[in-house]
């Protein structure tokens, strides 16, 4: 026995177990294939056929996804029959079973146990090789989570698309993970091993695209050389059914091409992009397209040669139009020149032009009218711009929100955003309805989301906002699906499917956007974080140059009360929703606690549902983000037995940390509202740990995620 | 045999062996620890022993480093003994074997084989914990190497550092591997775990300190957060015998302390630093002590006030005495308003000081007088200042030797510095007599690496860029080692010790660094790089603000001629060297090669040795070179069978891009030169692949490593 295991060791040992690379780094994301329990070894399939004649990359990725799946899940137990994997087209055993793939489209997929020849066999089977590969995936995420693997699915989106705020540089405008995991200047001449991890992490969630640079553009990433670098991560990238898109920068043409002007009706504009985008095509065959900032914080656009959004994505839609790509124009808008509420404003210049954009254009909008704050009201957009394919924009990386030290699952609040009801067509109406395509007809859909990856081992900066990278995958693919089944899914993967483990990690994760909320900006408010970085509190900032970029111009605190009134009365921003959702934001009483003071500026006396006043529940409501935070380390702590050291005190320091900001936030918050109301905290809350004068004197300059 | 094997599998997976994680990506540096062949392995000891009542944290981190690295060299079979552990003052086992430490120092170990009770058991023995903790580490290396692992050691120098040039925004001047490892944002709230691998690595080489923060120095990084997180870092190191330093901005008593002046001989400055050096002590209380750039490309220093270098350095020193910390003050210093040669002035400027400063300051010298260049004569500060301990600074990174791509063995360049002949007191006295201190006697010495590490998964950008970092810290330990030794043993550790692949390689190291010198500045030329970021060629360049700054300036190429006149007749830079070293570098045919045009202005139809004119001979280095670089790529495709896939490919990848640049280097600077004098190119000798303009028209605005 002895001698056994020393030969077991030496085998270990032969086989080059690294000393730290072996440490549970975070680094296999939910890709991690562990040995299932003994019970369960013997389902997994022990052989993967493909039609000998295959030649459809993806289709060979899946084949060797499901061989390192099955190898490790196995642990050399492995018995449980074979997986044919194919599409009726290229595979003859597909093709035999007859099987109905009518409603799946190109990425769809069936999973299904079938008979053939007395032996049982798991079919993966699509009409494409994207879907092929996506059901490759989701037989291994069922097995690993111990479901049966049965499944048909098909993605309700069309366009499931990562945006990367990455710079050439390789900086990352709010990145908290780390540099870019493009490594611009060593591409195309070696290609990072982790382009493949990338790949097959965004395929296991069915997102099919990414655009690799920052919308913030550099006209350099259009060069000839920046191009054969997005070549080579395209290479990279195709065989996992993702395509590579750019941001584009509107006035390339003068940068580049030495023209006077970026004038989209310009006919040497036009033909400058004609060359581009054949150019482009020439070396990424299946480039995706072109994701625009126009006219928005300091970037060019058509608005510069008194044209409209419409003018300036068409004419980038039609260079892109032969060769089957698609325009992403962003409805990010707002002018400092503009005296109207910021809320209001893309609104106000984008739903005029309903109608008038090409077919393959999409204009992208965030999810609430202001900017990824911890909680905004869906963006009146939605719903109101019928002939226009609207894409979704999400950030998965946590600007607003605590950077990648805080637990927050944003799978909560993108499902809140997808469930809220835009009235637009009579009740029903939801975004994810408008998002989906299946409220105003649509076949070009899309949702995007700000990529919160970088070069850290744990690709998103701590374990748990690899959650939220999970999450928005899922959410893209099925936009009804439940943030907490994700949440509970994304547990299981990543750490250990044992109930006794995931469902308190999933209640967690449930909690802990609330929790932020309260701690950060509770009862509606937003856009109180410090300046330029977004770190911590700085609510009494007032002197910036452009009104609208301070936390004074969002809160409108004063002696006697607080919160924008956007009603008629004020701003009128609640007249931009439909019927039913204006006349519910309208009134503090059926506005509810979420977007009170996002609609209503109150006193502070205003009388709550329960009786307390305003200012009596917003400060409760900031001890209740501290105190939810303290219970999530507690709960943390309680967990240790589940996971690995390394993982586990990485997630515990950081909750510390953030306990630590979260009692930072409210004492800052609360210290600044006193001063301007001068009450008295209500009984039992702790006065603040240090005077206001304290937490204005705080600066970061060093905070990571600034532009350079 | 086949349920075996699958038990084995089982038990692989069951041990969590990840997927990518455990590709061979170089993150374990030289401490590759693998099972030794099978003749071997019982020679790996199975026990090791320390005193019970042990409580030194370098002895306790030497027994788990032994731990680690015995179970993985045995493959389970070690038997070859005990090691016991220990100095004789806390190890009964050790005083009791009476061995003669009395040459050891703090820091020197002696590993030798006894018979103790009628067995064999290998010591490990020193003076203090740090020498125990190098003496497992130079046991584990003799065991790795195959070598017998009796050795007695004692590090020549005393203070060996890294030089960190590291930005409190985790960007990295002269980085090439990604962002600094020090993530200020997360400390002191969590520490990356890599930071204990990283003190590893230094320990296993000797290191014991390093400098935190770029030369370049931000006042914040003497403030009370950046302490606490320096603290953190400085927890972490302290088990593996390594001390933090931290760079000082001159300027902090005003910035920080609110003073109207940092002049170094105003009390009230004085008195600032004093309280903050007790602060730093507060919370670091084995704090290393300053590095301090000034006056010096636009830092602050006491020349703003009229002072001496020595009364600033006096100043800190002064400080820092009480806790027995230690100035590095450094001599890289040229006025953009002074004429002189910049190669002379850091002579001419700290010279005149020597004996004036106080006993813990050292003065930090660059190898050679101008900045880092593939090759430069040594620095004539070096001999010139007996009464001042001079600090040698390597660069690690490679700044102007083609950043992380370009695989150049530094080992070469910095034997040839350290064993070059100063003269000063008359032959023999080497550049590492002077470090070492035994030629003036000194016993505060030291040596400082900029280092080239960064947060990519490799450390370095390149396996072969660690190989620079190795060769640093054993030639800091030993001035007078061989770099083909260092060279063959890093090969030996980090890939195999197979002679068949370990002798080529070092063969190849050897070589690299004249190859480079070859395409980018043969025959003595100097700092031809591109403008900032000094990628690339660009002699052309002559335009920049301050005259230094300009490849102009070092070239001085025309119509007639190239180099620079250093000689009596021209700057006389060559007056600041002593005698017979100063007699050689007077004349070319005394000069040699390697430095001819950096001491004389020729014509280009001057005779070399061989009979060639100049120009030609010129034209055939850079052709050398090129070729070089073409039989590197050669050499290590025939080394494939040796390296396993992702490191073999990444090494070749850049070992192409490294060709490719070589061409252009080449080409470009005989397209350059030949514009000025108008001469056919030898036969044979390809034309360049573009017109000069081509060349010139090349920019670099992402280029790594610049400062933001």
């Amino acid at each position: 026995m002895r001698a056994l295991v020393g030969v077991l060791c030496a085998l270990l040992l032969l086989l080059g177990l690294p000393d730290r690379a072996a440490a549970e780094d975070s680094y296999e994301l939910w890709l991690r294939y562990r040995p299932l329990p003994a019970a369960a070894r013997a389902g997994v399939p022990g052989a993967v056929a493909v039609d000998p004649a295959e030649r459809d990359a993806r289709v060979l990725a899946a084949r060797d996804e499901l061989f390192r799946a099955f190898a490790a899940m196995s642990g050399g137990m492995g018995g449980g029959g074979e997986v044919v994997l194919g599409t009726p087209a290229t595979s003859a055993r597909v093709r035999a079973l007859r099987l109905d793939l009518g409603d799946l489209g190109d990425e769809g997929y069936l999973v299904r146990r079938v008979m053939t020849g007395g032996r049982p066999v798991t079919v993966v089977a699509a009409n494409g090789g994207a879907g092929v590969l996506y059901g490759a995936f989701a037989l291994i995420r069922r097995l690993q989570l111990g479901r049966p693997v049965e499944e048909r699915s098909a993605p309700k989106v069309r366009l499931r698309v990562l945006n990367h705020w990455d710079n050439l540089d390789r900086s990352v405008e709010r990145g908290y993970a780390g540099q870019s995991i493009w490594d611009w200047w060593r591409l195309p001449g070696h290609k990072d091993p982790r382009y493949v991890d990338y790949a097959r992490a965004n395929a296991s969630l069915g997102i099919n695209g990414t655009i690799l640079n920052n919308v913030n553009a550099k006209a350099d990433s259009l060069t000839a050389p920046y191009l054969a670098k997005a070549a080579a991560v395209a290479d990279v990238l195709r065989p996992y059914g993702m395509k590579v898109y750019l941001s584009a920068r509107f006035s390339a043409p003068i940068e580049l091409g030495g023209l006077e002007t970026a004038d989209p009706l310009d006919p040497s504009v036009q033909a400058w992009w004609r060359a581009k985008a054949d150019e482009i095509y020439r070396v990424i065959p299946d480039f995706g397209g072109f994701l625009v900032k126009a006219n928005s914080e300091g970037q060019p656009g058509p608005r510069d040669y008194g044209r409209s959004h419409a003018d300036g994505a068409n004419m980038l839609a039609e260079a892109l139009r032969p060769h089957g790509g698609a325009v992403m124009w962003r409805a990010f808008v707002y002018q400092e020149t503009d005296p109207e509420d910021r809320a209001k404003q893309a609104y106000t210049e984008f739903k005029p032009q309903d109608g008038r954009f090409a077919p393959n254009v999409l204009v992208q909008v965030k999810n609430g009218p202001i900017d990824f704050q911890p909680r905004e009201p869906f963006h009146p957009l939605f719903g109101a711009m019928p002939r226009t394919p609207l894409m979704l924009e999400f950030q998965i990386t946590k600007e607003y929100l605590g950077f990648a030290t805080h637990l927050v699952y944003l799978g909560e609040l993108f499902a809140e955003t997808l469930r809220s009801d835009t009235y637009a067509r009579g009740p029903g109406s939801t975004v994810s309805r408008v998002v989906d395509g299946s409220l105003d007809g649509h076949r070009l859909t899309g949702m995007a989301g700000v990529a919160n990856i970088g070069s850290d081992r744990d690709w998103t900066g701590s374990t748990f906002d690899q959650a939220n990278w999970y999450a928005f995958g899922r959410l893209a693919w099925d936009p009804d699906a439940s943030a907490r089944t994700v949440a509970a899914e994304w547990a299981g993967l990543t750490f250990t499917t044992d109930p006794a483990f995931a469902r308190p990690v999933a209640d967690l994760m449930m909690a802990s956007r609330q929790a932020m909320v309260d701690y950060m900006t509770p009862l509606g408010l937003a856009h109180l974080m410090g300046t330029g970085h977004h770190h911590g509190p700085a609510p009494w900032v007032s002197d910036l140059a452009r009104p609208e970029w301070n936390p004074a111009y969002y809160h409108r605190a004063d002696a006697r009360g607080i919160g924008f009134d956007r009603t008629s009365k004020g701003s009128n921003a609640v007249g931009q929703y439909a019927g039913p959702a204006a006349r519910r934001f309208a009134r503090p009483e059926t506005t509810g606690e979420d977007h009170l003071l996002w609609f209503h500026h109150l006193p502070w006396d205003h009388r709550m549902p329960g009786g307390a006043t305003l200012w009596e529940t917003l400060v409760r409501r900031y001890d209740r983000g501290v105190a939810a935070v303290a219970g999530f380390r507690a709960r943390w702590a309680g967990l240790r037995p589940f996971v690995d050291a390394e993982r586990w005190s990485k997630t515990a320091d950081l909750l510390k940390v953030q306990e630590e900001e979260a009692r930072w936030w409210r004492d800052a918050s609360v210290a600044y509202w006193r001063s301007l109301n001068g009450r008295a905290l209500p009984p039992g809350s702790p006065e603040p740990a240090h005077p206001l004068e304290y937490y204005k004197a705080l600066r970061f300059p060093y905070a990571p995620g600034q532009a350079h």
